[in-house]
């Protein structure tokens, strides 16, 4: 089955990958994007992971959300949000929200999977982006599976392109565990939003991955500045 | 009343932008794509027409969607169809249709519409579209406009951006008859799939435009080839 895979070179989209791959045995083409975002480092990671998995193609689209801002990852006068604890993290749409995101990752993964004839698209999105983007949520997920039977060839010819989003109902622990059962080299993967050569440690995206690995007891093999 | 206009430099965009500034009042900002296409010369009809209206901001996105291709504009090897009939035209998805094209850039407009706190985005599908393209139909236009709900911050706080199809019911001769009323500039406008310095006369897009025109008694302004 061919399945294309948005991954973005984090935690979450890596395991995805390896699930896709190694449980499913699915026929993997991955899909990067390239939006000017703060945190381009994470890019550099998802060319490793893919190379590692040794799937058949991975695709990298470049396109500049830079051009009208409006989130912390895409405009540099905006301050990315360090040190905030996990339920503050959890109660608001934090200034990392980029408007409509995941709908362009999913527009264009959609794309690519009905020009390549595909029949999945595998998306990262879990419980805890969730309580905190809009765009992340089981309702909004559901939307999109719409205007995938509606507004593809496919769809309408009754071969609709599923989204498959294994990591929904899962906490970060959970996504730990299931990616330490599929072997996915934590090492390679990128979570900091921060843009450096090192992970910071302190904002919201390293700190909710260090929690998680230390509510395991594990070592994330990640080097953190602070 | 902020509003985004996708506006390809076609008939129907064009006459959709002058619609939302001059009979809607919106204060416009026009959004176009360069995604490789064959007919690349619409850009700059694009950025004419945005010029002539004197709108507010006009965006044009880059990315390549020739990356995977799938369709005759974003491939050379898949030949344009020539001189199919109207009803032709009709039955059929044509091989111009371009995988999720129309859902990448209701997502793109979407994002752009948050990013200024907007409140509508115009897309120009039409009733003749509707019935070749799987991503020109009202129930694939309601389905985004519950992504474009869902999907974002300003849907979840209770202000939606909505999607404006002011075309969706018309056909191209009132739509030529709606742009004569606002004064839509067609010798600016371009429709052809060809790619040619000059229009073709025999792709879809041309025949459809020329016999709207016969239709009315109206001689269309721009020069064709043939």
């Amino acid at each position: 089955m061919k399945a294309v895979i948005l991954l973005s070179g984090g935690l979450d989209s890596s395991t995805i990958l390896y699930k896709a791959k190694i449980e499913d045995g699915c026929e993997c083409h991955a899909i990067s994007f390239d939006y000017q975002q703060r945190h381009r480092r994470e890019l550099h990671s998802a060319v490793l992971i893919a190379q590692k998995a040794g799937i058949v193609k991975h695709q990298v689209v470049n396109f500049d959300l830079r051009q009208w801002g409006g989130s912390a990852l895409t405009d540099d006068t905006i301050d990315l949000p360090q040190k905030r604890t996990l339920d503050e993290m959890a109660q608001n749409i934090p200034v990392t929200y980029v408007p409509a995101r995941n709908t362009i990752f999913l527009s264009f993964a959609l794309s690519y999977a009905e020009a390549i004839s595909g029949e999945r698209v595998y998306i990262g999105v879990n419980a805890l982006d969730y309580s905190g983007y809009p765009d992340c949520r089981p309702d909004y997920i559901q939307a999109m599976q719409e205007v995938f039977r509606l507004g593809t060839k496919q769809g309408r010819e009754g071969q609709p392109i599923d989204i498959v989003p294994p990591l929904i109902n899962l906490k970060k622990t959970e996504i730990i565990q299931l990616g330490n059962q599929l072997g996915v080299p934590w090492e390679l993967t990128w979570s900091c939003y921060a843009g450096g050569d090192v992970a910071c440690g302190v904002c919201d995206s390293c700190r909710l991955r260090l929690a998680a690995f230390a509510e395991l007891g594990l070592v994330d093999p990640l080097t953190y500045a602070s």
